[in-house]
C-alpha cells in the first residue's frame, strides 16, 4: 500500500525549531506515513501546506497582458499576472484581485485553464499554480504591486517570459488568441 | 486599487504564538497588504498557505469508485479518493498515492476536472481541492488510510456523498459514466 519513490524525502522542515504552540522544541516523527516536525509538550503537529499560486491569461485585440516583475524569483522578466494563494482565498477571487493589483486592470474569470506543478527549487515560488483564463472589463492599464511594467504583447512579439507555466499557456493559445 | 472585501479579515492565526525559528512571542503586523504574524527579534514572517486537498473520479463499467471516510470530517460519508497535498508534492503524483492507499486500486490521470473552493468552516477540511479524472489500470479492491470501505456504485444507486465537491462532479458525470 506503500509508495515511498512519490513522496518528498519528508515534511519536516528544518526551520521549524520551537513549538508555535507553546515554545517547546519540536521533534521529528512519523504522523499519517511522513516524517513530521511535532509538539513533545503539547501536541501540536506542523503539517506543511503547499505554497500555491493563482494567475489569469488575459487576451485582448489579440495581444497577451503581461507585467514585468519586480521582485524575484526571475525578476526583470515577464509573466502573466499572478499572487500568492492564502489559506482560506477563493482562488478566483485572489486571482481576479492581484491582477487588478498588478495591472490597474479589471478582468472577469471565464474558465479554469490548467494546473501546473513546479518541483521546490528553494526560490520560495509556489509549487502549485491555478491559471484561468480571464477577459477585461474595465480599468485604467497602471503597473503596481509586484510589477513595475504592465502592457499587452503581440504572441510575434513577446519579452522574456518568467515561468514555464507562462510559457505553457501562451504556447496554447497559438493561433486562437 | 485595494479590495478589503474580498480578503479573509486577516492572515494572522492566532495558534502562532511564538517564533518557530527562535521562541520569541511573534506580533500582528501588515505585511504585503495582510496582517500577519511576524518575529520581532529574526524577522521570521508567518505566511499561511492553503490546505489543498486532490482527489480522482474513477468510473469503471459505468461505476464510479467511493470510498467510505473513517476520519472527520464527514465521518461516515462516502467521497471520492483523496487526500491532502503537501509542499513540494506533485498533485497528481499525491491523487494517485491517495487513490491507491486507500482503495487498493493502481489509476492514472487522465485529465484536470476541476478546482473546487471551499470557506473555511473550522472543520480542517481542505479550502482547495483539485480533482482529477483517471482510469483503472490494476490492484484488488481493498480498504485502507482513512477509508474504511470502498467500492463501484451505479449513478442511480449512491450512498450518502460527504462533499459539495464530490457531489458536483458526480452530477457533471450524468449520463457519461
Amino acid at each position: 500500500m506503500d509508495n515511498a519513490s512519490a513522496r518528498p524525502p519528508n515534511s519536516a522542515p528544518a526551520f521549524m525549531v520551537y513549538c508555535p504552540r507553546c515554545a517547546t522544541p519540536l521533534v521529528t516523527r512519523p504522523v499519517s506515513d511522513k516524517l513530521r516536525r511535532v509538539c513533545p509538550a503539547c501536541g501540536y503537529i506542523h503539517f506543511t501546506d503547499p505554497k500555491v499560486g493563482v494567475g489569469v491569461l488575459v487576451v485582448h485585440e489579440g495581444r497577451v497582458l503581461l507585467v514585468r516583475r519586480a521582485v524575484r524569483p526571475e525578476i526583470g522578466k515577464w509573466s502573466i499576472p499572478a499572487g500568492f494563494l492564502d489559506q482560506g482565498e477563493d482562488p478566483q477571487v485572489t486571482a481576479v484581485r492581484e491582477a487588478q493589483e498588478e495591472t490597474g486592470l479589471q478582468v472577469t474569470i471565464d474558465h479554469l485553464l490548467d494546473v501546473y506543478y513546479t518541483p521546490p527549487s528553494g526560490s520560495g515560488g509556489a509549487s502549485v499554480f491555478i491559471l484561468y483564463r480571464a477577459t477585461l472589463v474595465g480599468g485604467q492599464l497602471r503597473p503596481g504591486d509586484d510589477a513595475d511594467e504592465a502592457g499587452f504583447f503581440r504572441l510575434d512579439n513577446l519579452p522574456e517570459l518568467a515561468f514555464a507555466s507562462t510559457r505553457d499557456a501562451i504556447r496554447r493559445l497559438g493561433g486562437n488568441a
